[in-house]
This record gives structure tokens, C-alpha cells and sequence, in this order.
């Protein structure tokens, strides 16, 4: 593990170096040729029992778990969703450029065996087991970006610590102002430009696999901070499951890129130096919250 | 106003120096409190005939135009403007996390006397009179990110060029795969993480200053490229108009706040060391995406 993660910095370093010939000379292969030249083991396939699927009149979401980052939360949520708990509650919020929130807002519903609050898990000191894909730009917020396990994360050497960044359609546990206070009975997921500010003050918990599309079309609401101002304005939540508790024929079997891949790494190089009929100008540089991290659908179970 | 800029640079650097105590002492004002602080002065006037209003059956867009950075193509969609050019053609494309797209996308429609395509504007080389603001965070994408004339903007100092970024809200032309084939007849907005690797590719015109939360939760189309699928699915646009021919008591009189003011370092620096009964490690850092431009309704005209 370690040996290919050794191979994929060099590679993403020969490529850096290489780079400024692309921009002059033909034109990379497309993002869809690199994703169809992938071996089979580039891709790993979600676990059910890592995912939630959240269903809204509107369409469902799909979300894959972070337990790596935010196991206690992430177990919570677990149970939450087993014992049905979000059913019939809404989505209470839509801010613009900012967070969809859903959930139990008033924190009121009792949770059952699940826990009312959570210490905070904002970040944690990775060893050397944990898997780490860097991407070689200066990013504005931390030291050190780039995947694990398939999430933008962030670290920094000087600590040992790693965190889950806050970037498009990645969810996260609300929370009142004591750090400890979250439960995951209350969730949002990000739907504007990276509020990066947010980054070691929420715990992460997830990303969308699909449906940021219903997401992020919700009416946004006037009230402050994006909450709506009356009852009927918000959405109900017809149902949130586990993945594995979700029928078969029900469920989408997915499959995701994985992050410690060469295919993912030409993937970064790809979007880095993009340069094609279109765009004139190669940035030669990406943010982490701009590098696509692709899943697909494979044939149903069902 | 070279001196102006210089005490907003020390300002901005002294309180740099002076982050880290904050982040131990007592929380820094408010974002609404330095609002409210600041001078008249500080705040200054949108001029309508430097705005265009778009009307959706889902609301309306204030956009402000950018001539300092595309001269050309403003004064070419003002021309459009000012002969209905756009009214009945429709939003045809919404790409998650990425743009709405609108206007001729066909490029069919009689122009009048207005261009059909315009040498790009990607960038420019800026004089000394320019004023920019600069944010003292690493950025990503460009040697060097701040503010020119309320819009987001990049600098190369190597090179002498200023260009604007792809922030949240920002309206650029649309053009086919020459650089110079766009004329402003088709556009678009950012609806999504800051795509900054458009910048220099495409020419951005303006900035939404009301009416993005109408914009980004329209529909997403499910075509390649979010481009609605069927003619039923476009939205249709009621009318573009020049702020200024648009009735007095239809307008909205907007203020914005300068970005060469004091008020607005202090807004840099709030956002930057946020730290409140929420935030409990402050970022110290910004993203030249994630600094709010405060836009303020003063008492209308009408």
C-alpha cells in the first residue's frame, strides 16, 4: 500500500514535470478515455452498509459514511437510520452557497439506544497505516490536501492530524455551540463554494455519491441563515435507510475511483493541465475541492 | 487613491499581525457590526446603466457589469440589452455544481447592431491607476487574488496582466471553441465551487448582485453538460433590460461596499480570524471565493 502510494506521488510527479510539454504539445486523453482505460481494481465498490440513501419527494440521495474520520458519529447515524428516526422529519434549511440541513432540528425526537450528543471528531492524528493521496498545489487553508479513502481531506505534518475538508457535497454533523454537541440526529450537506472556515468546527461525516442534483435545487429559504419560514415550505424526509436495509432491487450498486489509483492520479494530472480544444490556458494547478472524484453505476443487484 | 490603498494595505497587514491575539481574546466584532460602523463613504452607489436586470417567472438577477475588464463585450450586451435581444429566448443549460447558461445558444437570433463575436477579454495588462485590493493568503491559481472594483480579480505581477476569477455569482459570455467567438449574446453564471480553471479561458462580464438564490435552484438539466433535455424544460426569459431603461419604480437602489475601503479590510479580516460562540479554531486564512461583497437595498428611487 504504501509502495503504490509511493508510485503514484512519482508518477504525479514525472507528470508535473512533463506538463508544460502537454500544454504546448497534443492534447492529454479526455477525462471519459482515462476513466474507460481503468483497470477493474481501480475501482472499488461502495458497501451498502456504509451508505445512507435519503429519500425526498423530490428524488433520493445517496451518501457514503467517512468512518475513518468520524467513527462515532458515523455509528450513530447508523442507528438512527436503522430505527427509522429521520422519517417523517424535513429539511428545515437551504441556504444559498452555502448548506442544505436536514434532520432533527429542535432536538426533540427521542433517539432510542443512539447517543444525544457526541464528542466532537473534527480531526485525528493518522498513522502510518492511513492511506493518503496528496496533491502537490499550495491550497489557502492547509498545509497538506488531498484524498483518503476516497474523501478531500487535509493534514497537517507538523501535528499528525487529518481532517475531512468541507467541499462541494460533502455532509456534515449540526450542531449547537458546544463543540460536543452534535449527534448526527441533525445533518447538512455543502452546496456552494467550499466554506473551508468550517473545516476542524464541524464534524464531517459523509459525501453525496448522487443526487447533489436534488440537493442543491431545493428553494432556498429567506428566513436567517437559509431556514424556512413556515412549516409548509419545508421538505418532508419520506425516509432515510441504511444502505443494506434498503430492498435489493431498490438499492444502486455503485462503484467509486478509487483515490490511491494511477487511474485517479492521471485523473488530478488531467484536470491540472487541462488543455483541449476548448480551454486556451492550462492552469497547471487544481484546488482539492475541484478535483471530480467519479463514481459509476454498475449493473443492479436487483 | 494610491494612498488610499496604501493604509488599506498596512491596515490589512497590521491586523494580520495582530490575528493571533485576537484568536485568544475577546471575539471580534461582528460581520453586521463593522457593516453598520462603517462610513457613507465607504459605501458606494450601483449605477443602473451599469447593471442589467434579468426576469425569470421564478424571480429576478441584478447583474453588475464589468467594462474595466471586458470593455467590449459590456458594451455589446448593453447594445442586446437595450433592443430586447434576449427576451423570449431561454435558460437552457444547468450543470450542478457549475453554471446556468442563457440566451442564444443557437446563435441564430438577428443581433442588430451589436457584434457577433468580439476579440477575447480573458485578461488585460493593468496600469498603475488600477486599483486593487490584495488578500494576503496563498491562492491556489493565480501569484497573487484580491479585489478590483468590487469584482474578484487576479495579477500576475511578472507578467502585468489582471484578470477576473470564477467566484460564486460571476457572469461570463459564452463562446464556441475559438477564444474569440464569443460576443455576449449567450451567458452565464457560476453556480457551484469557483470552476478557476475557466479563468483566462472565458470572458467574465459582471457579477450577480441579487437573484443568485433564483438562479441556482432552478432545475438541473440532465443532457450532457446539463443542458435541459427537452424544449419544455428551458426556462423562458421574460426580459433583459439595461438597469437604467428599466422603469424608476421597478428598480431596486443597491449600494455595495467598496472594496478599496477600510470596511471592507475589516470585513477581510473578520471572515479571515472568525471566531466566535461557533467557531472554535479560526482559519486565519481566506479564499479570494469566499470573502463576502456585501450589496445593501437603500431606499428605492420610486
Amino acid at each position: 500500500m504504501a509502495f503504490g502510494r509511493l508510485i503514484v506521488v512519482a508518477l504525479a510527479a514525472l507528470l508535473a514535470l512533463c506538463a508544460p510539454a502537454w500544454a504546448q504539445g497534443p492534447p492529454p486523453s479526455s477525462l471519459q478515455a482515462i476513466l474507460d482505460a481503468a483497470p477493474a481494481g481501480d475501482w472499488r465498490p461502495i458497501d451498502p452498509a456504509n451508505t445512507v440513501y435519503m429519500t425526498l419527494p423530490q428524488g433520493r440521495v445517496v451518501i457514503e459514511l467517512a468512518p475513518t474520520f468520524a467513527p462515532h458519529h458515523v455509528a450513530n447515524l447508523k442507528m438512527l437510520a436503522k430505527a427509522g428516526f429521520f422519517d417523517g422529519l424535513y429539511v428545515v434549511r437551504s441556504q444559498d452557497n452555502y448548506v442544505v440541513q436536514w434532520g432533527d432540528a429542535e432536538a426533540k425526537k427521542p433517539l432510542g439506544g443512539a447517543s444525544r450528543s457526541l464528542k466532537a471528531e473534527f480531526d485525528h492524528l493518522y498513522g502510518a497505516a492511513e492511506g493518503f493521496t496528496p496533491l502537490p498545489d499550495p491550497d489557502t487553508y492547509a498545509p497538506r490536501v488531498g484524498f483518503t479513502d476516497g474523501f478531500p481531506a487535509a493534514r497537517d505534518p507538523l501535528t499528525g492530524e487529518a481532517w475531512l475538508t468541507h467541499c462541494y457535497g460533502m455532509v456534515g454533523a449540526g450542531r449547537d455551540l458546544d463543540a460536543d454537541s452534535g449527534s448526527a440526529a441533525e445533518l447538512y450537506a455543502v452546496i456552494g463554494q467550499a466554506p473551508r472556515q468550517l473545516d476542524r468546527n464541524v464534524t464531517l461525516l459523509g459525501r453525496v455519491l448522487e443526487g447533489m442534483d436534488v440537493l442543491s435545487a431545493l428553494p432556498r429559504g429567506h428566513g436567517d441563515l437559509g431556514f424556512y419560514q413556515t412549516p409548509g415550505e419545508r421538505i418532508a424526509i419520506l425516509s432515510i435507510r441504511l444502505g443494506s436495509d434498503v430492498p435489493v432491487a431498490e438499492r444502486v450498486k455503485l462503484e467509486a475511483l478509487r483515490t490511491d489509483s494511477a487511474t485517479f492520479a492521471a485523473v488530478i494530472q488531467n484536470r491540472r493541465f487541462r488543455k483541449d480544444a476548448f480551454y486556451k490556458t492550462a492552469a497547471g494547478r487544481i484546488d482539492v475541492c475541484n478535483v471530480p472524484l467519479p463514481v459509476r453505476r454498475v449493473k443492479s443487484e436487483g
